[in-house]
């Protein structure tokens, strides 16, 4: 059962549950935001859309044996998952150039990179989420280099299984965003959500932008794009 | 002797030199520039205080075995120097916390770093000089994976040497910027310049700025202090 609330972010409110089980429920939000907050809209059953397709990735990402916090989708907008103290790293996997990179370095839209590029922003919105590197992540955060050595690795394992999943629904993904949580026996494990919140994904066929930059460009309905991504999950999903 | 420009930045000028030696001779000019050139201003005998002190650090760091592109100072305001080509990275050490990092990972001024951090900026005028990992450094340069880690190794070396220089000179060696060039067989030596204007120095006894903040905060006299910075080197070294 659903007990206090824990925390509220940009997208999810976190709550307690009832029992002693030491899990979590997110309770996914209609809202969205870009640009760190400076651009905001809220849209009737975006929240469900991305509890449910986060739901079908780490569904996928468990039969690949990847190690997360999902539990199960324990409602239309919510989840059951295990408690980890969320490291503030936000970590990105770029495959292809597109968005902030692009105007940051100076580097063409659409150019591959090989091998994938990864980031690591420190989660901090007073600071706009900046670039960092891994000593400061060191000098920041409680993660040691073992540890972060083990995200990078996972980040890159997670990226063959998502494109093998997007390509099979018809998507190519363009870069991602991740976050890791510690388990209270210190170990490591995926967490918060993978949803076209965080993900960009465009249309194999024709490269139409199927994810947030909807909203953030103002170039078609993020609902109907959102439901398309679930219902080509859901079919891709099945069909396994 | 002196032969044609071969470019022009902001606080130097490169010439060819007219025998085939491959060397290049370094004009220091008496321009300031911070915050990527939006502050200018020019002091008369600038270009000599920059010129005479790198002269001495790379003399010392000669003397300590460190590999460089140095020669010689050739007049009061120019130097000899092998050529090479400056790989487009600006790797700044940092022992204490000041200037930009402190406003962007919003770390309090004073902060030590032990081991200290080391940042990687992208040498680009149009982008504001960007942070950059590793991995941008190996799609954005032709620098490989061995040759970033020498030329962070050299950094860590060079950042003790320079502690060592400068305290016995009555001076905190808080961060400073080095540049690295490629000469024509392959190898990666220290280049540019190391001067108050790409290092912060501080009064070992008053902690009192010593370098180019003194210019970027308008709080003394540029060519004074860069005049001291000289006399305590020239004492120092002389004593050895």
């Amino acid at each position: 059962m659903k007990g206090s609330l824990l925390y509220e972010g940009k997208a999810k409110r976190v709550y307690h549950t009832t029992d002693d089980s030491g899990r979590l429920i997110l309770s996914y939000k209609d809202d969205a935001t870009a640009f760190n907050g400076k651009k905001k809209s809220e849209f009737e059953g975006k929240g469900r859309l991305n509890n449910l397709i986060t739901s079908k990735v780490f569904e996928y990402l468990h039969q690949q044996n990847i190690p997360t916090h999902f539990i199960e989708a324990c409602s239309d907008t919510e989840q059951l998952v295990d408690q980890t103290t969320i490291i503030p790293i936000e970590v990105v996997v770029r495959n292809i150039a597109a968005g902030s990179i692009t105007r940051r370095l100076g580097i063409e839209e659409q150019t591959s990179f090989t091998p994938p590029i990864i980031e690591l922003f420190y989660k901090k919105d007073e600071l706009n989420d900046p670039l960092i590197n891994d000593v400061h992540a060191y000098h920041l955060t409680d993660i040691n280099e073992q540890e972060l050595t083990f995200i990078k690795h996972q980040a890159l394992i997670i990226n063959e299984h998502l494109i093998e999943l997007f390509r099979s629904a018809g998507l190519d993904l363009i870069d991602f965003k991740l976050e890791f949580g510690r388990r209270t026996d210190g170990t490591i494990v995926l967490a918060d959500e993978i949803s076209p919140d965080t993900c960009r994904l465009w249309d194999s066929q024709t490269g139409k932008k199927m994810d947030k930059d909807v909203f953030r460009e103002n170039i078609g309905s993020l609902i109907e794009t959102y439901e398309n991504i679930l219902q080509r999950l859901e079919e891709n999903v099945c069909a396994k």
